[in-house]
């Protein structure tokens, strides 16, 4: 394969030469890459702004993840937040630090990833900065989206005795990421033997290509309905209910029996001999929707496909539980992933 | 010196930590930090938005650079491209990325850099994000500022035969940076002997604590002059200018005796051997503005305290060239600091 070093365009070159194909969808993108700053015209909608930063050896693994697929994954995960505000995604903004490692291919197939998710959700490239990095790679993304007046949706805003929504299901894109990390444990030194995926494609996907729920969004709006709170699971359920209830002054009463769990994803929590409720609750980067509505809404959200209800909103005074499936009641704990903690 | 690790508090905590006291201060803030993005409001106006990514070793050495100052710094240099587009700053998102070397303290420190930037600029803190770190320290911020409606400026907008102008003076921060280098040099091994910056504070504060030169948009709104073509100054006046006339389709004309040098610069460039135009010209991070006005408009400008017209635009097929204190022609070439060249 071509290796082209990334020295031989130097940054200007770089940039021009991975975004120069990118073009501006959106009717607010007024002006794209290429000034001092990007250029938008939101006019009576709110502007949303969300950014993340991804950090080669902390927030991915390129020994088992394909740059195309991390560049698709680090614009959908801020794609995702904009999503769980009931906004639209719209643009965003594309930082990288690369070190001499990679080269102007590698840079090619990591854009390759990204216009894949900005083509995908509607999303422009409108900025970005590109410069070398002494360590490896760093990506920062920003997404900016747009919201209606009175319909964004915060945290903090859950009533109590809403209903408690998610999205699709949980905890595949954590077994998704044991698995890769065992495959890799295995044949690592011995690269004639290829791992067998075979019947987990879908918790791989989930680790490796997740997507934002825009079209829950969609849905919803199509119902005409506003959640009253709402939020993307990317820490783990537990840990993203008890932002909810903190913010919003309730507690909580989740059902163990109800909360949805693809088949592979409870056949690889057995092989690891998992709990898989506990994985579903802890297991992050899910990317699914944890929201609330009201409980006069019980026959609508009851029947609607790819949203179930978990659980429901209480008084803040009884705590936020899991009822298991026996009946005893567990306090939710925040487990999920914190890369700052030991 | 107490050292709070900052395990102690993990990622939630830290955020928090550190972003407490900081109060949103614009009407267009809705909703800052604490839910998956931050609501904005530009009503009629246009909103701008721009990215930096810092990286520890490359964009910054902590064995000169208090973190407090980087902190004020990562701030100035994104405020300073709102600006450049003839636009007001208004919020900032940060993004850290954290290795173990550094403390809560630390931290601290640098977030006490980012509020006074903030509280200078009457910029708001609505986001970000904060992680583990393998190796250093990363900084991403993203800047995002208000434009009027047919008052915002871009590179591309220069026409033939407007003024060359640029504010404050040039190169004292690159001399201030090989001044910081070759103390770092001399005093490396020896903490007993501290570097006498005497007589140099101005060059060593250029470097450390630029400002974004938001009293010159002020300035130019006072008298309602709106630039033809703006940008600042951060890779050298050669690059940019370049940039202006290759984006805007002209050619120009810069003199030498006209480009704005500081005493300090011109005696420490004499100190380091070199030629202080060199140094005016491709020295970066000076974050002035360079700008162009018709050529009615000389009168007003010759003589606006700030600011130095410094030549002129020409037809594209006339080139770019400096004009040398003895008349000759010497086509201007970028060579600026560019990270990922060699």
């Amino acid at each position: 394969m071509q290796r082209t070093e990334i020295s031989t365009l130097g940054e200007f070159g770089l940039i021009k030469h991975l975004t120069q194909s990118f073009e501006l969808k959106n009717s607010s993108s007024l002006k794209g890459i290429g000034d001092d700053a990007a250029i938008l015209d939101y006019k009576e909608k709110q502007v949303l702004v969300t950014t993340d930063l991804l950090l080669e050896g902390v927030h991915f693994d390129l020994t088992y993840v394909p740059l195309k697929h991390l560049g698709y994954k680090s614009a959908v995960v801020n794609i995702s937040d904009i999503c769980a505000m009931n906004g639209k995604p719209k643009q965003i903004t594309v930082s990288l630090g690369v070190s001499k490692r990679f080269s102007v291919e590698d840079m090619e197939e990591l854009y390759a990833g990204i216009r894949l998710a900005c083509d995908h959700y509607g999303v422009d490239l409108v900025g970005g900065d590109t410069s070398a990095s002494m360590t490896g790679l760093t990506i920062s993304i920003t997404c900016i989206g747009e919201g209606e007046k009175g319909k964004v949706v915060c945290r903090n805003t859950a009533q109590p005795n809403d209903l408690i929504c998610v999205s699709g299901d949980l905890g595949a894109a954590y077994m998704g990421l044991l698995l890769l990390e065992r495959e890799k444990k295995i044949f690592a030194g011995d690269n004639s033997i290829q791992p067998d995926f075979a019947g987990k494609e879908y918790i791989i996907e989930r680790q490796l290509k997740p997507e934002a729920r825009q079209d829950i969004i969609e849905s919803l709006e199509r119902i005409n309905v506003v959640p009253t709170a709402m939020m993307d699971i990317s820490d783990g359920l537990s840990s993203e209910l008890l932002h909810i209830c903190k913010q919003s002054n309730v507690g909580c009463r989740v059902y163990e029996d109800r909360i949805p769990i693809d088949y592979q994803t409870a056949v690889m929590a057995e092989e690891f001999n998992m709990n898989v409720t506990t994985v579903a609750l802890n297991g992050g980067e899910d990317y699914e929707l944890l929201f609330t509505v009201p409980l006069s809404m019980n026959d609508v959200f009851q029947n609607l496909p790819g949203i179930k209800v978990i659980g429901h909103t209480t008084d803040a005074s009884l705590g936020s539980c899991l009822i298991t499936r026996d009946g005893q009641e567990i306090t939710l704990k925040a487990q999920g992933w914190n890369s700052l903690e030991k």
